[in-house]
Formats: C-alpha cells, sequence, structure tokens
C-alpha cells in the first residue's frame, strides 16, 4: 500500500521506538521519587531537546502532554474568560475547547478563512478588542496546508493589545517547516505521531512569565501545570524522532515541495486544487468536483493507495467544517480529498498515486453517468 | 539492586511491551480514519479486554486516559459542582483536585481516617447530603495500603441518596486485589504503570447511564468523552499485561501476603507498622520512630535495597498529608518507609532486605547517639 495520508499520522520510526523501548525498559522508576533522578534527567535532556529545535529555552519552557488535543485544550482552558478570537479553520481540538468554552459564558469570535484556508489577517485584528484573552491560529491548517504568517498576525495582536495571548496550533508544523518561535508567540502545541513518535504523546510550549492554571491535579508534575507520572517512553521517543527529524528538515521540506508539484501537475483537469501554491509541502488537497471523495478513497484502496478526506479526528461527520468555512459549495466540498507526505513518500509512490487517482475518478464518473 | 518501591511504579513486563511495540510499528494508521478499522479492532478489544476483568461490561464501559490521575481528575472535574466528599486519605490526584474545586466554589468535606488510613465509614456518611454530587474513596490507600471497603460504603451512600455519585481510586487494587465492581460504584480509577504497563495510559471506568462531561475536546473520540487520537502502544501494552496479571492475581496476593508477613516479622521492635495487619499484600508501610525516613532510604540504597517514604507523587513536601491525618506525630512521621512488592518479589530478596532496614537503623541510630 502507498500511504499517503501521513497529516494523520505515519509511521512510527523504528529506530527511535527501539532505543525509547530499551531505556523505559531499564530505566523504569518513577521519576517523581528521590532516587529517580537518572529517569528525570533524560526528561529533562528530552524537553531542552525538543523545545530547542524551534525555541530559545532561555525564553521558552516546555510541558509534556498526551497529544496536541490536549495541549490545545490547555491553552484554551487556562486563559481568561472574556472573548476568545480563534480562525474559522482550527483543527477540532482548539474549535470544540472554543464552543465548550461558549457554553460556559466566554465569548467565541471566529474570523473568517479564504478558499485556500489561510485566515484574513484583518479580519481577524479586527474581531480582537481589549476584552480578548487569546487568539488562535492553526499554523499550518491541517486540512489544506495553508500556512499562516503566525508571527506577523501575533506581532499585530501584540502591537494593539500586549495583554492578548497569541497561541498557535502546530502540530502539522513541527518538525516540517522551518520554525523559530518569536517573543510573540505565547503558547504554541506540538505532537509526536505526526513526524514519526507515538501516539500519546505531545507538547504544549509556552513562552515564560505566561501564567497558566495548571491543567491536570495531582503530584505537581511538569512545574505543577500537568501532574500525573511522564510518559517517559513517549517523551523520550518523541526527543529520539526529532533529533533525526530535524536534521533533514530542510532537506525533506525542498524535496516534497518537488513531489508535491509534480503530483499535482499530473492529476486530471476534473481535481481542483484547494491547497495554495505556497502551502505545506507536507500535505496536498484537492476536490474532484461532483464526485463523492469518500468513495474516491475506497476505490484509490482497491488499488492500492490509503488518502485522506480531511482530518481523522472529524472523520464521523458527513461535511468538513473548514472546508465549508473556506466558501466552497457542495460540489466541491464532497469531493475533498487530502494527500499528505512523509520524509519517506518517493517519486515512484507519487507518480503511481497520479495514476490512481486519474483512473479511479474516471471510473466513478463512468459509473455515475 | 532490590526494588520495593513498586507502589510508585513496577518494572515494565517486556514481553508484552514488545507485543505492544510490534503492533504499533505494523499498525500505525489512525485509529479514527475510515480505514483505520483494524486499529479500531484492537482498541475495543483492548477495552473490553480491560474491562471485563473488574466488571461486567454489559454494566459498565471504560474510558481511556493518559493515567490514573487523568481519571482521577475528570471523574471529580465532571460532576457537579455542590459538595464533593473525600476521604483524608486521598491519593494527590483526587485531593488536590478537590482543593481546585474548593477554589471555585465546590464546599469540600474531608472525612477523617483511622491510625491505619481506612476511612472512618460513619463519620463519611455523616458528611454526605443531598447535595453532595460526589464521594470519592480510594480503593487501596497508596500509602497505607489499607483497603477500604468501597462495597460497602457506596451501597450506605447510595441507600442514604440514590443520586450521590461514588468515586474509587483503585490504582492501588487493580490487577492485585481480587475487584469486581458491584452497581453502587459510579466511577473507578485505573493506572497501566503499577502492574507492568507503561507510564501514561490509564482508564477511567464507569457505569453505563452515568453522565461525564468530555473531558478533552477536539476531534470525539472515547465516545466523545476524552478526544485527542488514542495512545495505541500504550492501550495495548495495558491489555496484554492485564491478561497475564489477572491470570495470577489470586496466586501472588497469597504468596505477597506471606511475603509481606514474613518481612514484618524480620524487622526490629525500632520499626512500628502503619500498614493495617489486613491491608494490601503488595505494600507494607512501617515507621521507624525517632528516625528519619528519608535518611534511611538512602541508606538503604548504599546497602542495594530501593525503598519509598511514602508516595512518589507527593516526594517534593516535607510530611505526608496522609500520615499526618492518621493521626500520628513527627516522630512516627518522618520515619515513614513504604516498601512495596511485585508478583516478581522473592523471599530472598525480602530477608534481604530486611537485613538491610535493621542495619540500616542501628547505624543511623548510633550516629545520632
Amino acid at each position: 500500500m502507498i500511504y499517503l495520508d501521513n497529516a494523520a499520522t505515519t509511521e512510527p520510526n523504528g529506530e527511535a521506538l527501539a532505543r525509547a523501548v530499551a531505556f523505559a525498559q531499564t530505566n523504569y522508576l518513577n521519576p517523581s521519587a528521590q532516587y529517580g533522578g537518572a529517569v528525570l534527567s533524560a526528561l529533562k535532556e528530552a524537553r531542552e531537546g525538543i523545545l530547542s529545535k524551534i525555541a530559545d529555552p532561555a525564553q521558552f519552557e516546555l510541558i509534556f502532554t498526551s497529544g496536541g488535543t490536549e495541549a490545545d485544550n490547555q491553552a484554551l482552558e487556562s486563559c481568561g474568560r472574556r472573548n476568545l478570537v480563534i480562525s474559522a479553520g482550527e483543527h477540532a481540538a482548539v474549535y470544540e475547547t472554543g464552543v465548550h468554552l461558549k457554553s460556559a459564558g466566554t465569548e467565541l469570535r471566529l474570523a473568517p478563512i479564504g478558499k485556500d484556508g489561510k485566515v484574513d489577517a484583518d479580519a481577524l485584528l479586527s474581531l480582537v478588542d481589549e476584552k480578548t484573552s487569546l487568539v488562535s491560529v492553526v499554523h499550518v491548517n491541517n486540512e489544506t496546508g495553508a500556512v499562516n504568517d503566525i508571527f506577523s498576525l501575533a506581532e499585530r495582536v501584540k502591537a494593539k493589545f500586549p495583554r492578548c495571548l497569541f497561541h498557535s496550533d502546530g502540530v502539522q508544523a513541527f518538525g516540517k517547516l522551518p520554525v523559530r518561535l518569536s517573543r510573540n508567540i505565547d503558547l504554541y502545541s506540538v505532537s509526536a505521531h505526526k513526524i514519526g513518535g507515538l501516539k500519546g504523546t505531545g507538547a504544549l510550549i509556552k513562552r515564560k512569565g505566561v501564567a497558566l492554571s495548571p491543567y491536570l491535579h495531582g503530584g505537581g508534575q511538569e512545574g505543577n501545570l500537568r501532574s500525573g507520572t511522564e510518559n517517559v517512553l513517549g517523551i523520550l521517543d518523541f526527543f529520539y524522532v526529532a533529533e533525526e527529524k530535524f536534521r533533514t528538515l530542510e532537506a525533506d521540506f525542498a524535496r516534497l515541495a518537488g513531489l508535491r508539484k509534480r503530483l499535482l501537475q499530473s492529476l486530471d483537469e476534473c481535481f481542483v486544487p484547494i491547497s495554495p501554491e505556497d502551502g505545506s509541502p507536507y500535505l496536498l488537497t484537492v476536490s474532484a468536483r461532483g464526485l463523492r471523495g469518500e468513495i474516491l478513497q475506497r476505490l484509490l484502496l482497491e488499488r492500492g493507495v490509503i488518502a485522506g478526506t480531511g482530518s481523522a479526528c472529524s472523520s464521523k461527520k458527513p461535511h468538513s467544517r473548514v472546508i465549508e468555512a473556506c466558501g466552497y459549495g457542495k460540489d466541491i466540498s464532497d469531493g475533498v480529498l487530502r494527500l499528505s507526505f512523509s520524509q519517506k513518500t518517493t517519486e515512484e509512490e507519487i507518480d503511481f498515486a497520479a495514476q490512481a487517482l486519474n483512473a479511479a475518478a474516471a471510473d466513478l464518473r463512468s459509473r455515475i453517468g
């Protein structure tokens, strides 16, 4: 099978996993125990190692979480209760937390997104006022691959209201795009399993000085912000995986940008691109206008290609909230396919997938009429 | 080293871990993806497998969490905001969540515990009234090993106020004591790493029909009660470990009860037992009256024995809140050592540890004069 849904999750890095398993099997002591120093040191090394990949450890700190969803939830839940401005292109972990906060009395303001999923910066800024506790804008839109310029957005928000916090869900950016957090970014969520780590591990990166309320209460782990015995295996694996992924980040980026372009050029005209040209090279979203994405997905499976139809996390819903927010009608929304890549994706796979996509679409079109 | 702090965490079961790693490496698809059925089926099997060990799956359901702490937090946070009755012997994950809820306006009522850490049942019952949302009593006290009769307590609470929920932290009971949840138990927290699973995995077991609010918002996983991509490796490992641990539960119970008695009988008179005779066979807490537990712990380390001084999760605090609540003064509280066992603990280890304990105490006593 050719796996092109790497934005949903990607193959675990086997070598990193073997290393992490070997560590966790030998160093199994509780890091909170008085004699647990060796494990605590390893966690510290992992924390600094992951953090330093995208931020200055003198200015930022990192809280390990059970994944990107928890990091997003903690960022939003911890930050005041006045009004919250998010983009209409947010992942469910941000959007549904916003909806939950709304039900608890917080005003939720949705900034519109364009056809490619990118937030309208001016419209977002106009929604921010002196009562806005937090602005949250996804770094790489997980359904379209659009890259929001979070640095410019955060700078503009801070220029207007310096006390307003700025959060970004960086799950599809971390380890894929060159990122260096500026001091205008207060909170940034990352996940391990999108770059070859394990499901169930992630982190919330926070600028020092930003006050968060504890998310889980108990033994006081993670600087009292996230109690519970640390997921040592998942955390070390995340560290090992990040070390490796960042080593080839620039090369992967350039190579996949080429493959993505090649794929788009090989597709028949019936496939309308949703992703912007300057989107993440890891993701190409198209719509087979007038066809149904989930049927195409099944036909592709039969031809040996695994493709996505949008966010795996919202697969139970009939339509994508984000694609609808992009302003597309039913004919485009119905036909969405998300093709997403990893550093392992090859040119041969891309060429095979393009043929399979064209053939599946032609097949389906001939069947329906 | 002889490891006698298995209540803090225990050695991962290597075979189960290898099986889980092999599964997660091969079946890495996102269980929420339309094509992720194989992984979803494995999660379902794990869910039913773990649940059926201690409850009837027709009456109960299981929500996977990032550990016992999250399960405890979710149980308490989800359940109304009137008054909350907990025992003074609760683990920090329950106690600190109670303190947090108190700061948010919930009345927190603490039921007293006896010298052995067992809750005073009559006193607890007298604190419950028509405004009590939830009663939480730890099943096995993690610092003393006292076993609370949660079935009788829950029955009495329900007889008085049928709508009051009953939760128990079963982290030190699951896989160690024979347990079958009765219909009076609404919520029960368990953890994987106390029985040979991985840190970062646990579950909240809930009686069907009990309404919980979602804890993490997002993609709607775990019946919409706990969003976030499932920790597949940790969950499967938990399942494999539980399968094996429950197979020898009764035999381990009987054997460790004997070893625990043997250890207590081998200790010099200066060691005062805190654990009740009918406590968990996995745990023996004593106090070296007039000595300091953490110094003894260090001397034991030099002699090749790892012992605990209480809950690893509250190791940063000078005194144990729970031991103080048992009603002991400074001379006993200071000298507490927790010795906790696993199914791998041998008679030879127990005998060696007893000698080391006696020698370390004599050594320390001679030093201080």
